[in-house]
């Protein structure tokens, strides 16, 4: 049983560490489409949506060189958003669904990643939860200030709201001697909860699509 | 008499740094306010103005987990900050005389500490001052590119030159072989002086508040 | 002979350093001028331009203190660039395709600084190229976000292109078993050629300077 949920636990967290990615890459992607940029302005802006969050944190905790320079996995995938997103960028548009499913995905999953890697430096309760956050929402804030835009965090609360209760959830589920494997379920679970409930009954989509028509 | 120098010095630099922490962090929490941001932008923008030059400068110099990572002080003096600029802006806002003198010992305090980390680490004294200087005024620059603005630094030079000329002074005393704590405290005043002078004179008030009044 | 190339390839190096780090650095203040900045200002955005890349990468992969703070060269020159541009900016436009020729070789020898500093740590090629890239065309990145600007490199994809392509080149001649020494300069060359070869039939001028005698 120990081992099955190991062999979960650990790919699990990878598939979802690898939709998440794709995901926030093409949100990126997207956005740089339809501000008409040029291939490379699409690329560099995935890249940052998908790394910048977590880049931020290896640099805040001393994690050198940071993790995605480490192995290629997250340039494959951002590489394949960018190219995904510029050839079917009008079919992806028309499944929000999918990829804000699979941002929500990297919401939940990024934000109980930073706390853990906060965790293992020692870090105090406040500041894991920080780190979490920072994880998950920095990226979107680095594509804003690219985009020249005021970042959609500051008039949309709930991203940085879900994950700064998904990070309290943690520590309660831990506080209370839940088992890792379903700390770390229950958590994200909460997150992609909260965001597909604030979405679903008071915006019906995510604003950065609705923002991509507009333009 | 040395025993309270001591006392002085380490009790004064722990004060002032909390009230320099307190007077950042109102800024960009009222920086948000004026533009109707939610509370979480006000949050995070309290952070980023109050946070951002320690953390550049300590991740320029290798100082990780960087300062705020460490103990919670940082945390609880922003968030007790944006709380109190939420609450009570207007109230702020007919004392902005307070919070500007806050603002300047902030100033002073943050070249000299970011000084002194650099002479720690036996770099120049051009870089020293550098370093100071980035220390005092790169949070204030994030604020601004949050804010989608052009930093407020490229249009009001005084922010920049008294952290020069502070640090200048700094190492002109030093030279002359002044006491450790003589040398901080004239220089931190000489900051806090050429700040309040050039407000005084030339703008009456400073231009971060009077931009809020006209958002 | 292996001793004259060696004395010209270190000789060459630090020539061309110092040659790229004085033309990033006129681009940046030119920009800020061109905005009517303070002096003030217009440091800030010269030293920006010129160490911004290299910056970046130095905390990508953990070397730290990050170069420019080691030693006073690079402070040196940024300074004497930001002055010569607010002394002499109307005659640096009369001649700028000497400065665009400097560009082009700053843009060249960063990148191949970048990749040697990645090859060092043990990188992939795919994450070097990245590095070399990312040294030649972030500080122009940080200077169009301080400017409040999307960055050029979303609408002029010529410098990631070029910058890549020369790294994809570099691997080739490595791969290929030719000399570091010609690896190095051949890559640089290929850099410089694509720059100039663009601007001079697409463009007639790069763009920075035309966008200069618009505002």
């Amino acid at each position: 049983m120990i081992e099955i949920i190991k062999w979960a636990n650990d790919n699990l967290l990878f598939s979802m560490d690898i939709l998440g990615t794709f995901a926030f890459a093409c949100s990126g992607a997207l956005a740089g489409i339809s501000k008409r940029f040029d291939p490379v302005g699409v690329v560099v802006l995935a890249f940052v949506t998908a790394i910048g969050g977590g880049t931020l944190r290896d640099i805040l905790i001393g994690n050198f060189p940071v993790l995605w320079l480490k192995n290629d996995t997250a340039i494959i995938v951002i590489s394949i958003a960018a190219l995904v997103s510029m050839l079917g960028g009008k079919w992806l548009q028309k499944i929000p669904y999918i990829l804000f499913i699979f941002d929500a995905i990297g919401l939940g999953l990024f934000t109980t990643y930073g706390i853990e890697l906060g965790l293992d430096r020692g870090l105090s309760i406040e500041i894991c939860i920080a780190l979490g956050t920072i994880t998950a929402c920095f990226g979107g804030v680095i594509r804003d200030v690219l985009l020249n835009t005021v970042p959609l965090i500051f008039h949309k609360e709930i991203y940085v709201m879900a994950c700064v209760a998904g990070g309290v959830f943690y520590f309660a589920l831990d506080f209370m001697g839940v088992h890792l494997f379903w700390t770390r379920v229950l958590s994200m679970l909460l997150i992609i909860f909260i965001r597909i409930i604030v979405v679903r009954y008071h915006l019906s989509l995510p604003k950065f699509y609705l923002k991509s028509k507009r333009n």
